[in-house]
């Protein structure tokens, strides 16, 4: 009568559709599981990159999916049992300008997609059209779950319940699984057991996205935090890499030295890779990043990257090859099988805060872990962080909503009160202001 | 080094250690656990009974645990990792009162322990007993984790956070584990599947104890709330007797007809014995318990039960005989183990509100679902009661709040507002005032 | 240039504007007073009373107020600086269900137009008057001030609050003006002082429409809340009736042995009329009314003065009769001269609790002091109702929080929860719910 | 019986009772009021200048007030009616520090005592000494009225609850009488009106100390904020002084320039003098203070205007003179009398946010108006504070609760976060070490 372990005839509707990175991963993760089938509607504004990830996911797995690149968010949206949202708000030229526009003024930065100058003119950027997405979820998929992914992850979740509150959404990031396999290669290190898989590291989740803060860790009845304090104590100069890696290996890898000079200040560990952590204050770790050994990703190599990976769509169209099909180790799928019932997952995401961030604003979206089984994602509530981190963590969410308020009501004025009270710009205030307007001055979108 | 799979020389400070029930459950339930050892110090004023446990548990299971019978509260709670509190307040003598002196008024309860007029008089005789036991554990054992079994459950724990805000403390209850049970038997019956265990069945939990609700409940991917309209609707007169049972067969029993009625009206699966939900509405259910299909139960029948124990307590100790080792279904020794970080759980407990309640006042004790992890209690956030059933709730609230205030300060006024204030005092106020009176003259405790 | 004294060209709207009562008190105040001048939009359903209000109104005083009767909510409101709510939601056929029908169940009211089941049927009756009220302030008058009259006043005010979060609306009430004349009195009697106006008694006042409690209370700088102890000791058997008066004078009047009793019960002093304050409680005043000396006033009595109005007023026309010019004792005027900036006001209103009421619930229709000065109502910070008063206060609110959702949704069975919930209600469930359906199918409105 | 106009043998406290400041101004204020006689105990760590002051006192005015210098804090509040904190946290030597040593770093300051370096440094020294003088209130003087006027005002009335939460005080400010006057040249000079008294322009306070905001304010029937803004507009350039003064007058004077810029640029109206409002933004005034036209106020001079002080006070004694008789302008006398019951007040004070700054966090100390009357000070519902303003508000909040909290626990690295927090600190992360570490080095006490 029933088959209680799978589910059929699901519909996931994927707004950024045509993207080759996140979009293949989801393709290789549903392929590889056993529990659902059914289709994938990929919506992009770039139709014809819709159409090269219909083509390879239909080659990708084993048929149980389906995939139709469509030409409308109504087509996308309707009927969607899931929503997945992972768009780049612009285009890599206007990420060029987020980040490397401040440099002219002595700015630095790392990612540019969050906080600082490049974080806040990007939120100005995808706050409208978030809001218009917003608009099309609540007419044409309103009891959808929907799956945030994009940066800036809580200016664009905070502008999904600004325009439609009853909205079922929450912001997904990877970053606190970085920081559990780092718990799990100190425990090997320093206590010489094997963890099994990152989830057996318990951690407390609370900040919010990319400020995110750890401050309970354990691995069965041990207690992590101490061991972490040695740990970082141990490789605060030299930074920890293991062996046979180098922070250099990658533009996006790190020694690890941010974080553990941030624990050594607040006390709770940080869970968010080097680069995110340096943005949220004042520029410290950004002026010498080669001595805390992370690395400004350029755009520049966003850029090169972003061909390389065109080159290999096209191949891969050519050759009709599907995507590989290795786990992503994101965890996409594993909650959208959850939402359906199909096993309870732990983990932390981005919700609007009704009180599991004990002091920081109610309303602000914060990250902490919640609970998901079928047709809920429940906040667990994750107590206080320490007090010189909610300072820092108020000033950011002071910003973020003036950048989801400026951006939905083009008021530039308000947006550039937000810029002015970033950590990050202690230009004076012509400077800042010259800056801003450069800033604006390029983030012009075309006709959407 | 490290053994991660077990932990050793635990203390437990069992408080009400002379137990002849719940004591017994937990030395089976610890005897079967292969993750923990350790001694258990079991208090209690009755010493004599302590020292017999203490005599059943040390011949109970293979010798992991250690029972000693203390003569203080200082001696129990020193040095313990886990604190049970499973009283009595008063004696069996009281509870007679609380429930069947209100039988003259025309007033009668089914248990009598947690609202109406028995509940609330049994509350004011708790209060300064938890008070007590508060004080104690913040001198002697402030960073232990405190669970509560003892009844008024929202009453009692109350006062332990109000004396030490700081306490870790929860209330256990088991009537949800009930109401899980019952939905694997109609998933059973009406869908043909077996359910292996009862937390197969997802439940959102959401209320004050003894009144709590289930407001969303699955089985895998399958939502169980409309099947249940149609399990309600089909037994709603005849009542839900399982094969070979009858709703007769004890006086804990019950056909379900309450329930099934209440779902009817509020929307809502109701998660406790309709015994314990009959006594939250002004009288209606109590007024015809052989119609509804369940039991009054006389402390008459207590009184007996008790003496049967005490019996066969003494011939357990003749016969040096230990506690029959089966599991007791209980969830207690997996909360103990889930706080030392052998394993997680999802479960219901009993706490302050920090939000976990949406629309019920902050700080009552409120009953939701809660993730425990290593040194971890966290509840999560479970929405929002029906309106309807936020009105009858709150009222209680306000009563629990008031009886702990009274029972606390000796405030005899205010708690008479708290009894007239009950739904099944509907007595004129001369007779509600004669009641009270009354059963206060009966309410008084030896020197403590 | 500027005439800083005077304010001309006021336009108020007046919504039940055919009134025989309060109209005529406005009338007689306007003309009295110096500072303002405009016009008034008389609307009524009954069309010939509002014509009739015209013809009077442009009788009254020097001509500095135009009277107009309009034939829409749309007219009245369209340009109105304030608007005047004072309807009476349905007939007297309807107030006489709501208060006589449920004596046939041994249920008396004293007013039945705020609680008890009197109050909740008429509650029900003009929650979806209040909206359509609603709708055309948001549409019509968005920046008016609403001063609203009509009873249930919790009830009425929290659906325009509803309906547009936006309103500028107030509830306002004279009950609390009765209690500072009684304690002027008071002063005269026992400190042998001359009060020259109430409002020199100051008070704090905190509670719900009806069940308003002054907390502290003093005459320049002596503490009156001690001076009312003995007052109420020596009143509380025989009443207080000032010589040559009686409460048997006017059906509205009582000896106060209510109030006295209530003091002696909750320690702080009611701010409403004797049969008022009674409906609040389990029947125990209602129930002897001669012993407590107030009166139950029949809606036969109403009807005939009713009557009786309609009689005077259509001599007033003929006559060509102004409304007496002298001053009601009402604020209605002040306010208004008030908000427009001719002179502040520190006077009780009701409004959405914003914290004012510290220990009653966000939202919820509240009555404290507020500041009245140049387009703002500002709420003043009134505290803590003492414990006891708070757990009947949270029960009437929330039953006013269901009977405004119930009648704005059309939810009988939500009615009906908040029925059963009414302290005045002691019937067993068939009863209530046989007395429910008669009192609803009463409740009928021809077509608004 | 009673003389219900005078209140007689009032206990007044003064902590800091040897000022040749405030406290001369409350001699003469006292010796001018009409309605209270008694006693003032005068306490200060220098008790010679309270010796002094009590004799100046005695000579000051009818002898209605006995002066008495005294030797203790228990001394001092032991029977006091009402308590007036008025002193400064260390000496002019701390003050100079605080001020000066920053311009070593390129950090200007006006005041240098509420905010930026200066006003963080002397908030910490100023935190243990407030949570002394609580505790003695709490221990001699619980039911007195606490009325505090020394700065930094918000850190300092924090203390006071932090330590004992029950306290009544309040801290009052005079800057906001400084913009009614403001406003009452205003309308003399647009509106050819004449304001009798500045308490007749009625403004909505809202923010924190120093850094408070109009964002409604009237004369009469006028709205004066569009009336602000042309005036603004109209002196944007020039700044406005008066005919015959230039803000060279005096260095406390200024042009308002800054305030005009501020009202421009925030759309409410500043309420404090340009030397304060400047210190809260990142440095712009104060790096041109020519330009903007006010001054940054040197402790030399302050030193010098010391001595100048102590020598008149020496004069005075010599010449057995007392205060000269001149109302002050200051609300300090009023605001007792209203307290006593003799002449209610609507004024602007700092207390704890209960909800009257309805967008600034809950407990933190914010600037509203309140109304006083006898043996009550209750805050006024507000309103919100525009977005851009409370993004501000809260940077300055989460410090000022930092740093009550660093200066109570002496936790040098909290208050270190506050530090570089704080909008003026600029520098990057060593010199803000070294300058906070300098800094602390001079923030000794002696024995106290």
């Amino acid at each position: 009568m029933f088959n209680i372990e799978t589910v059929k005839q699901i519909k996931i509707a994927y707004i950024g559709g045509g993207s080759k990175g996140w979009a293949r991963s989801l393709m290789s993760d549903l392929a590889l599981d056993e529990r659902m089938s059914g289709m994938v509607a990929l919506y992009d504004l770039d139709f014809e990159a819709a159409l090269q990830n219909e083509a390879i996911g239909n080659l990708s797995g084993n048929g149980k999916w389906r995939y139709e690149a469509v030409s409308s968010l109504k087509k996308a949206l309707s009927g969607a049992d899931v929503t997945v949202i992972s768009i780049l708000p612009g285009t890599l030229d206007h990420m060029e300008t987020d980040v490397h526009l401040p440099e002219q003024f002595g700015i630095y930065q790392s990612v540019g997609d969050t906080v600082g100058p490049g974080g806040i003119i990007r939120g100005l950027r995808a706050a409208p059209m978030f809001a218009d997405i917003a608009c099309a979820i609540r007419d044409y998929a309103p009891d959808s779950w929907v799956m945030n992914y994009t940066n800036p992850m809580s200016v664009c979740t905070r502008m999904l319940y600004k325009v439609f509150p009853d909205i079922k959404a929450f912001g997904c990031c990877h970053e606190v699984f970085g920081t559990q396999k780092l718990l799990c290669e100190m425990v090997k290190e320093r206590l010489g057991l094997n963890v099994k898989q990152r989830e057996d590291i318990k951690v407390n989740v609370l900040g919010i996205n990319h400020f995110t803060w750890v401050t309970e860790a354990s691995f069965r009845h041990i207690d992590l935090v101490p061991v972490f304090q040695e740990f970082a104590a141990q490789y605060a100069e030299t930074g920890y890499e293991p062996s046979g890696e180098s922070w250099r290996d990658s533009v996006f890898h790190s020694a690890h030295r941010v974080a553990f000079h941030l624990f050594e200040t607040y006390g709770a560990i940080p869970a968010a890779g080097d680069r995110h952590l340096a943005e949220f204050f004042p520029a410290f770790y950004l002026k010498d990043p080669e001595k805390w050994k992370f690395h400004l990703t350029s755009v520049g190599y966003r850029k090169q990257e972003s061909l390389r990976r065109k080159k290999e769509t096209d191949h891969m169209i050519k050759q009709k090859q599907g995507a590989a099909l290795k786990a992503s180790g994101e965890e996409g799928v594993n909650m959208i099988a959850a939402l359906l019932g199909l096993g309870d997952l732990m983990t932390n995401v981005n919700l609007p805060n009704e009180g599991q961030a004990a002091n920081l604003p109610m309303g602000a979206i914060v990250e902490t872990n919640a609970y998901i089984t079928r047709n809920r994602v429940q906040p667990i509530f994750s107590g206080t962080l320490p007090k010189r981190l909610e300072m820092l963590a108020n000033r950011h969410i002071s910003n973020q909503e003036a950048v989801a308020e400026a951006g939905f009501t083009q008021d530039d004025s308000l947006a550039f009160q937000a810029f002015i009270n970033d950590p990050l710009i202690t230009l004076d205030r012509a400077d800042a202001e010259r800056l801003f307007r450069e800033m604006l001055s390029c983030n012009q979108i075309g006709a959407r």
